[in-house]
């Protein structure tokens, strides 16, 4: 039996520890040189592995990077949300049952579970783990239409898309109209956040993505 | 009296051509090397003058690529307004009467004046002459905090000043409610555009706009 087991304990740790070296030197590298200058070789010297380990995981260094990236938006997520559940407990305040840190919450009030994530994105978005490769990675997306469009098919789309169900289930309620196109919809509160971020238009605050809820909501002509 | 002249017909031409081909220079660079590599060098020997030609002018590659580019949407703008008054021609369609091609019009009827400035600005973003070097600087924008915030202050900004003249004049109507602060409520339909500019993340076509003006004055939620 043992025989058909082909990573015993030991190698898949070490198999583990060299994925994580290669995510560190890879982000490392895209966030001190930039992506184009970026290379599997530069990213395998920096790890202390074979080029070959790299290219037995990975097809190319866009492929790397998205992983890595993939990995550390997790970890920024999970950080974030430990924070705001310790500042939470020290404010005293209810830690809001059923939250997942990537997921949106469906208490049945649509405008405070919109403003409970897009607080938990500007927690996200200044955390500076995560701040300098992700702007590296935005960067090179705009001028670089195909890695642009991979990363938002598997980094930002994927997200997304938990607004689009939150959005369907909230028609489904009556909260939101049912001719409303709910991809477009979560634009109303994403995407100005996102400009903000990727070009420094204004300052992102928890009481800006609030009033960025309450707006598309309530819409901007009197009701 | 003449002496008093510094810049006679002729000389005055000469610095106009100068200034053109700098410019041009700037803007190619920019576009096949990137923003980083282009160099005040660079942009003298492709523009066919001495460097300090450009350092009587300008004191920075920032300064000359920041007027270039100025200079560039100002040219795309107008071409621009002339294809969609040449379309509207041919289709038969009556012009804007009063409208300017940087500024906002204000017919009285908000939801079409927006709707009008934001098709100019999917077919100024369709524009090839203005596609690439635009991207060019707004991906070292993201990476460049400084370059970024003076591209928006200088650029961006004053753009949408005039969507906040627009919506002031339209809370002064009674059509805006008087809660809403202008400055946000304009990125309900501007940044999603240039979310989707920047990041590929969806097709933008004038039905995607008119949509985003029809979700953002009227809000998401049941009326």
């Amino acid at each position: 039996m043992a025989s058909n087991n082909p990573a015993p304990p030991d190698s898949t740790r070490r198999s583990e520890r060299s994925r994580r070296a290669i995510y560190d030197a890879a982000i490392a590298l895209v966030v001190e040189i930039g992506y184009p200058k970026t290379t599997i070789e530069g990213i395998a010297a920096r790890a202390g592995v074979g080029k070959q380990t790299i290219y037995r995981w990975w097809g190319s260094k866009a492929e790397v990077l998205l992983e890595a990236f993939l990995d550390l938006s997790e970890q920024a997520a999970r950080t974030a949300a430990q924070e705001r559940e310790e500042r939470e407990d020290r404010e005293g305040q209810e830690g809001r049952a059923g939250h997942e840190s990537q997921g949106i919450p469906d208490t049945g009030d649509l405008a405070a579970d919109l403003k409970f994530v897009l607080r938990a994105t500007v927690d996200e978005l200044h955390d500076p783990a995560f701040e300098a490769p992700s702007r590296a990675l935005a960067a090179e997306g705009v001028v670089n239409e195909e890695l642009g469009r991979r990363f938002v098919a598997k980094l930002l789309e994927p997200q997304l898309q938990l607004y689009v169900d939150r959005l369907r289930s909230a028609q489904e309620a009556g909260q939101v109209r049912p001719d409303i196109d709910p991809r477009i919809a979560l634009e109303l509160f994403v995407s100005p956040l996102a400009q903000r971020w990727l070009q420094y238009t204004g300052p992102i605050t928890y009481t800006y993505t609030d009033t960025l809820v309450d707006y598309a909501l309530n819409g901007l002509a009197p009701r």
